[in-house]
């Protein structure tokens, strides 16, 4: 008999779904609406109803369903107690027992950062290795740490929260967090966007950001762009974004010396200019005995989810 | 039949062997001395001899013994291959089969730093946690991270080599490791006698340690006595020490997220000052996520190697 199993991944707005073969093919994926209404108490039945759908329209019977598993976006201990998650409206849920419960089968919830990490690990950028750091750079900035194939969850689940790492020590602005300084503020879609306007408001040179400025639209993706057909202004803000994650990356590789770094996230979509301008800028910050980390990017997109949940249950 | 299990602290000078019980009491501990001629090919026949010797004066049958863990000065693979230990003047030895081989029993072995993190964990400051982090505070800072009861060894051994994390960017001394601005600069033996020189030559407010250190005779010990004692020029060196550890820590909180930092090596001995210190500054810098991890002291002292170690086997 075949056997199954689903990825789940479970965000603010949608609800990704996966149903894949043992070895990690994906047989078929879909997504749902996440209805958050009464304090979200409808997410987990819709998300059971759902699963629940496709096995009769595929005729897959119970018993050859390994498991079910779930990424959620929040912070979720090793037993699948997620404590807060704010974009659902959830205080605290058992999502082990209620999901399991609702599906008659196991399930195995963890945090999505960390789930995304794990699917990167099995099928994406980070395949074969044991020892991997997920840098996930978007609005902010996620991690995902994986020690010896395994998720590194942390005593609250705070583990892999590399986004609020302090990294500059005289930062004014806050962090969303209420910090200073913190990596997300500089590594991400929005910190390079502060860096472009930093910069631009500094010198006074010629760039093709800076009608964009004026407009009140620059974006990432026109930074990364702008450097890559050499406007002197937009390689040196990519320079110094590289220099603030090379560093953060130097500082966890200092605590787990990791086989790899995949970057993920919108702002990973910049590619090689990345991916060189963070290996190079990492080698100047790091400790000799992790000097030989690989720096991949991110295959999976926005299916690294599902494909980690599914392996969080095989 | 009672079973034991061996614990081996392997350093530069001396080798410490201790004879336990599967619950983690000692039995018996002694010393011999690491002879390092011929490229230190002596030294595990050594401890091999010495572990037979005690096993026959103390008629435990080999089927008795559960194995031998041992703690290397030199990163150490998980298969127990050590990859240059300068102090030992060894290049590439695979211990658990050399060892193991001569004493035809169950060998593993570790790092020390790391080896004595799990000591503590498991006898010591951090009893009761799965995930912990040691700093050993000595000549130089050493680490050792337990997630979820394991060491991280890395894919190079170089888990928890903590004390070459950047923490300070505009640094002008080198440190050993040939980077600028490591944080054993600074929260190290050494490191605090720096601060104190540069600190003492920027200000000329009255203070104990004047005298010392124009006699050349600055020391950790001192600095720290001079705090507790109230003089004001080493509260401010004891403060900063703090800053940059509790900095340091809050960094790898941002990995880890453990339940306790255990605060070891000799530095450590200045007790209540420096956790309370530290704690304090750890809460500066940290995610909230991470800012209910305790802040504990070392409890084994020289022995947290052999507890490690033994505990390796078990």
């Amino acid at each position: 008999m075949s056997k199954y199993c689903f990825g789940v991944d479970l965000g603010g707005t949608t609800v990704k779904i996966g149903l894949f073969d043992p070895e990690g093919t994906v047989i078929e994926k879909w997504e749902i609406p996440t209805i958050k209404t009464d304090s979200g108490s409808r997410i987990l039945p819709d998300i059971a109803r759902s699963v629940l759908d496709k096995m009769e329209e595929s005729n897959i019977a119970k018993e050859s369903v390994i498991g079910v598993g779930i990424g959620v976006p929040g912070p979720v201990d090793e037993n699948g107690v997620v404590h807060r998650a704010v974009n659902l409206g959830w205080d605290i849920m058992n999502v082990n027992e209620v999901l399991g419960g609702l599906l008659e089968m196991p399930v195995k919830a963890g945090n999505d950062a960390n789930v995304a990490a794990l699917g990167e690990m099995w099928r994406g950028g980070g395949k074969g290795c044991k020892n991997m750091v997920l840098a996930t750079l978007g609005t902010g900035v996620g991690g995902g740490i994986i020690v010896d194939g395994k998720i590194v969850t942390g005593a609250t689940g705070a583990g892999g929260e590399i986004g609020h790492i302090h990294i500059v020590d005289d930062e004014p602005d806050a962090c969303g967090c209420g910090n200073h300084g913190c990596l997300e503020q500089y590594a991400s879609a929005t910190g390079v966007v502060r860096l472009a306007n930093r910069k631009l408001n500094a010198c006074s040179d010629n760039s093709v950001l800076r009608d964009a400025k004026e407009k009140g639209k620059l974006g990432g993706k026109q930074i990364f762009d702008a450097a890559k057909a050499g406007d002197k202004v937009a390689c040196a803000i990519v320079d110094e974004f590289c220099m603030y994650l090379g560093k953060g990356l130097a500082m966890i590789a200092g605590v787990v010396n990791p086989e790899a770094f995949v970057l993920g996230g919108g702002v990973s979509k910049a590619g090689e200019i990345l991916r060189e301008g963070v290996q190079k800028q990492y080698q100047k910050y790091v400790f000799h005995g992790s000097s030989d980390a690989q720096f991949k990017l991110a295959e999976l997109g926005n299916d690294a989810g599902i494909y980690g949940a599914a392996k969080l249950v095989l």
